[in-house]
């Protein structure tokens, strides 16, 4: 029985789902679940959407995004999973008990996705939503220029516009089968890329004036007291880690985000063959190989150092075996 | 009849031929012209390049851009021009006496074209490369992974990655004609946008980070002592105009760069109704509505208030008349 006929029992004998996005929510996240929410709606199932965190502002033109809450599973028969490689990308909204008494369908495009799902609709895609096009197109739902508005936005996003290397034919082909159900493709575009704050223009021109380049890998720090100076929220950190890939030099790139509660938030990219899915995985995160992340305890220079040696370890293990 | 058929008779005649791309070449007039010219050889066509500019560091990734010179007519049976909206784009290359003894073909997606060949294959589409793919295929030519590669790369460049407005489902649709031609999505957006050099990251950090905001524009300097203080040449300023115009809030945004022998390079954007072409017009410039720029000779502080001046004017008749 392949996952999406699986998928398709689930949803057949369920009247509410629950769907849940997974924490520091992205496009994809949002678009895709949003994208099935409101198809499943078409065929008279009640979606709800859950995330541990506030939709970001860059996010809320996607129809739909202000019902999400901070929500556990009630009398829903099932819940999706949508865009996370394991159950701790959810937070707060995982709860044992609730995840055992109901099917649980894991739909992701991770390739770290560790498979924590009763039924797994796991493939490497460029986005998540890809897969939400499959499976309604599966299931038969037709689309609307919503739907497709979501799931553009989810492509668009985790593709960083059709860029990213894992971006193939079929992308662009799920991006016209949405653009000719009514997605425009100029709006989502300017949505998503050109309505950065101010504060974020402050705090990236101090990064990237501060960035360091050393044997291979290329810094950038965003501690708690550098964003108050340039009065800027976390929120504004986010790009960072793409643009800063968009350098030549380093094998790797690396943005350190300490976090308000304590911790560090850690994104990396490859600009290489460098795999920087393992060294997040070996960091207890995941992602994929040109873009990954996890989160550490310690303070901004105990980070660095864990995640330095960490790469450091990776390019001599790549050099060595090469 | 069409224009593509008056292009295939003039075609048809010619052994040899001339395929000409403007000054300052971007992505588009060279893989617009690259991909025609490696089309052509197909049909046993000899195709010659010119350019009055050399081809930038950046593209000459592009098979066969090595091959372009500084080139007048010399026993071509055809000229054709490629992504120019009037012959005064390609600048040193046009000879009045060489463009009236053979056809001249325009082939170009400006509106603002003023139709100067004798034939004139002119429409508004995202890239002149797409013009190009049709009159491939209107030729019967195969298409292989060499044109496909040029070609796409046109479209990528000219579009920002599928990014301005009139970035349409046809480009998408052509994008994945040469994908399956052979040519990689990937490796033209990485070639692209990933090689910035980090002289580039030290330069937009500074400009990013003394960037003002004041009455509606943002504004950005760029003074040939920060280029020496950061170590980077004046390609290092490039990207910054559309970088500038991804942040939300002004009305427009100015990069002003101070060029070596004198004068300053202003480049503006509008990120509003606010149409900056009225302004470089009447400076002396020109460009679209969104975009536009100007040469201006004065020092720095000079060439700003000139500018600031027009641009307020600009904003407060667009306030008057609203």
């Amino acid at each position: 029985m392949s996952s999406l006929s699986e998928v398709r029992e689930i949803i057949a004998r369920a009247q509410r789902v629950l769907i849940v996005s997974h924490w520091m929510p992205d496009g994809d996240t949002l678009g895709a679940a949003l994208g099935l929410a409101w198809a499943l709606r078409k065929r008279g199932i009640g979606a709800r959407l859950s995330c541990a965190d506030p939709v970001p502002s860059e996010f809320r033109f996607l129809p739909g995004s202000d019902a999400y809450t901070v929500r556990r599973k009630s009398d829903e028969q099932a819940i999706l999973v949508i865009d996370c490689s394991d159950l701790e990308r959810i937070g707060s909204i995982y709860v044992a008990q609730d995840f055992a008494t109901v099917p649980v369908v894991n739909i992701d495009h991770h390739v770290t996705n560790v498979l924590f799902g009763d039924v797994n609709l796991v493939a490497e895609r460029g986005a998540t939503a890809e897969l939400i096009l499959d499976l309604i197109t599966y299931l038969g739902l037709p689309l609307d220029a919503t739907i497709a508005k979501c799931l553009l936005t989810g492509i668009v996003t985790d593709t960083i516009g059709f860029r990213t290397s894992n971006t193939t034919a079929d992308s662009l082909r799920a991006a016209i089968t949405l653009v000719e159900a009514g997605a425009s493709l100029a709006e989502i575009m300017d949505a998503v890329f050109n309505h950065r704050p101010l504060a974020m223009l402050r705090l990236w021109g101090v990064a990237l004036a501060n960035a360091q380049h050393e044997k291979d890998i290329l810094w950038v720090e965003v501690s708690q007291g550098l964003l108050r100076r340039v009065n800027a929220d976390a929120g504004a950190a986010r790009g960072l880690p793409n643009l800063l890939a968009t350098f030549e030099g380093p094998l790797a790139s690396v943005v350190l985000r300490e976090l308000e509660d304590g911790g560090v938030e850690v994104s990396m990219r490859s600009t290489s063959d460098l795999d920087v899915a393992a060294v997040a995985v070996a960091l207890g995160g995941g992602g994929h190989a040109r873009a990954a992340g996890c989160l550490l305890c310690g303070s901004l220079p105990e980070v660095r150092e864990r995640v330095r040696a960490a790469i450091r370890q990776a390019i001599e293990k790549r050099d060595s075996s090469s």
